[in-house]
């Protein structure tokens, strides 16, 4: 049996999505600012991308950027709408602790700069309250900028109201919506988002390959300077396969939300009530605020990379933490941010969900997840002293099976 | 007939390179920073293909960054350059008027931060004399930054002697190699390059992928902050289908640069003898010190819009200037570089020559431009200005036919 489940990691790209590719690499493969046939052929085909994608996100095609992923679209995303402020006076930044590095790490260059930066809480629960994105606005901020669903524990912001907060206080509102876009409805004007990011290789598109929308009105600085690509936003001859893939694999995704969102909504269920079994263990985020596909759990006394090394002999893959820090010795800092300790935040499993998934693979999920942790538990001298008392457990609820 | 004579804009990807990517589509799927089989799979792929792209420039592995694409190599290349300097005090740049755009826009984003720059002379054959740049180097320079390969008249500059000047001056030498790279032998060692860019979608692999090339001890300053791919300095999931695609791509095409240039050299001679039969016509760019695939010419009296989509309509698909720029009203600022006159720039042919192009190719491109030159200087008022003396010809050489 071969299990992927780290689908918020990446997903495979789909048959579908490389058939809809192929044309754009040996047919019609002009470069879209060519006045020629074949050129001209591209820039309708780059035209329609656009049109299609603003279509589903309730955006017009103007406001629609392609970019080279998320990464990217959230880096312009922040500096555009830093700079906007700096022209205005305005040098602050609220955001979260637990957002994606792609925009963690622009906020830190950014910090150097002179801007300041409010995180605001996330909670236990993951979720941050639209009240404390209002208290942390202040008369010199230039953005706010938080996530639609965290990466690594699946739950989902309350955008709309957030939105709704920076919409009254004329502060531009910026969400990377990578985790979002193929799990929940997205509608840009309806849920006051000004700025979004999104990827298309979370969503079984190709990789290198994103959007930014950036509402009419909000004037881009380039992260890549150069041609005139993209009104002048963004240089680099377009990427016209890796667009035209995103564009079917989004149509795909978001056609599909309600009926997969229902289908593995039994299965997440069953899943987070499997690995509750487990003794000292730990659901990541709300139980209810959270995408579907999404279950993550901490376990006291085991190393998150041992698991996952133990689970992809079994033929599960699954990450701990997100795929862009593995290889680092830190805990997640999402976890830290929802106030999982050091040493039990070391200890996570990520499970990201395909559609497609079946009951008798989580079942196996289940039962490999337990027996791996109990080995690993066999093995540890941390466990050992949490089972005689030395150490105290964090999860106090589980008794030791 | 169809002749695609625009493979400077941008190649088809070739079916070789299609089939090889296609399996990290579907199938070696995995986030090369997850830690299990798809994932590490998946790594060793982008790390092997590393490996074969350092070696083809004569450079480590630990020395390649991937990137979307040209123009994001140039751009990081250049910040990277500029911050290294700014660090040291050095706030000057040498470079040239007929760099791409990628080169020339970032230079202006540099000189709104204070940085000055210096634009040497190209002169008419469109080469840069190597003692001018060593004239232009002054204490505070931080970066020399020239292009391997002019876009639209493809001449050669002499790389190897600029890159022995600078290191000799202890300057960063950086060059967009975006033209050059399948046309030319590049061993970045031998020939002084300290960084250097290069694009797939030139050289029939895909489109959103390229290579910046950094000498080890440059401290590359991102462009895309975010997760640590690439060693920190390139943020978002690799997308290793266009990194195996490209470099597919380049090793057939490096394998090839001699036996194709020789077959070229003959087709291109033919060109520029037949196309400077063309009354009031004149070859851009150096007759010798230019690469095989390259024929570019101004006639005199014409549109070069009117001249391309009248040859789009022959089956032949060219460009005026470089495709970054087409769509704007304004000459190309090579043309204007080598000294050009407005009107005469307005009116110029680009030819960039596939691999495989034939003799019989070749003779119907010289009788089409023939007629559509012809054709079109028959509404031309101008023209009829320059036939009846009212206005002088530029290109005295040559008398109407």
């Amino acid at each position: 049996m071969f299990i992927y489940a780290d689908n918020a990691a990446t997903t495979p790209t789909s048959k579908k999505v490389v058939e809809a590719m192929l044309p754009y690499f040996t047919d019609v493969y002009g470069n879209p600012s060519s006045l020629y046939s074949v050129g001209q052929k591209a820039k309708e085909v780059l035209e329609e991308s656009r049109e299609k994608i603003a279509q589903i996100l309730g955006a017009s095609p103007k406001e629609i950027y392609f970019t080279s992923g998320g990464s990217e679209a959230d880096n312009q995303a922040i500096i555009s709408a830093a700079r906007i402020g700096e022209r205005n006076g305005k040098k602050h930044i609220v955001s979260t602790a637990f957002e994606h590095h792609a925009v963690l790490h622009t906020l830190d260059a950014l910090k150097k700069e002179g801007f300041e930066v409010t995180l605001v809480d996330v909670h236990e629960n993951g979720v941050v309250d639209p009240q404390e994105i209002r208290d942390a606005i202040r008369e010199d901020t230039a953005l706010v900028t938080v996530m639609y669903v965290n990466n690594e524990i699946g739950t989902i912001q309350p955008i709309k109201e957030i939105g709704e907060i920076c919409k009254e206080k004329n502060v531009i509102f910026h969400t990377d919506a990578v985790q979002a876009v193929s799990h929940i409805h997205i509608n840009v004007k309806e849920q006051n988002i000004d700025m979004l990011s999104i990827s298309a290789h979370k969503f079984h598109g190709p990789k290198g390959v994103g959007v930014l929308y950036a509402k009419k009105g909000i004037a881009l600085t380039n992260v890549i300077n150069g041609g005139a690509q993209e009104r002048g936003k963004r240089a680099g001859t377009e990427n016209l396969a890796g667009i035209v893939g995103m564009t079917v694999a989004l149509e795909d995704a978001v056609k599909n939300i309600d009926c997969v969102n229902e289908r593995l909504k039994g299965l997440q269920d069953k899943l987070i009530e499997g690995l509750s079994n487990i003794p000292y263990s730990q659901l990541n985020g709300d139980r209810e605020k959270r995408i579907t596909s999404n279950v993550s759990f901490c376990f006291e006394g085991i190393e998150g990379e041992s698991l996952l090394l133990l689970l992809d002999d079994k033929g599960i893959a699954v990450s701990s933490g997100s795929a862009c820090t593995s290889g680092s010795l830190d805990p997640s800092h999402v976890l830290l941010a929802i106030g999982r300790p050091h040493e039990v935040a070391h200890g996570s499993l990520r499970l990201s969900l395909a559609e497609d998934i079946t009951e008798e693979e989580v079942d196996y999920i289940i039962s490999a997840v337990a027996d791996v942790v109990e080995y690993l538990r066999g093995f540890s001298p941390f466990w050992g002293d949490l089972i005689t008392g030395k150490r105290p457990h964090i999860f106090e609820e589980h008794t030791v099976a």
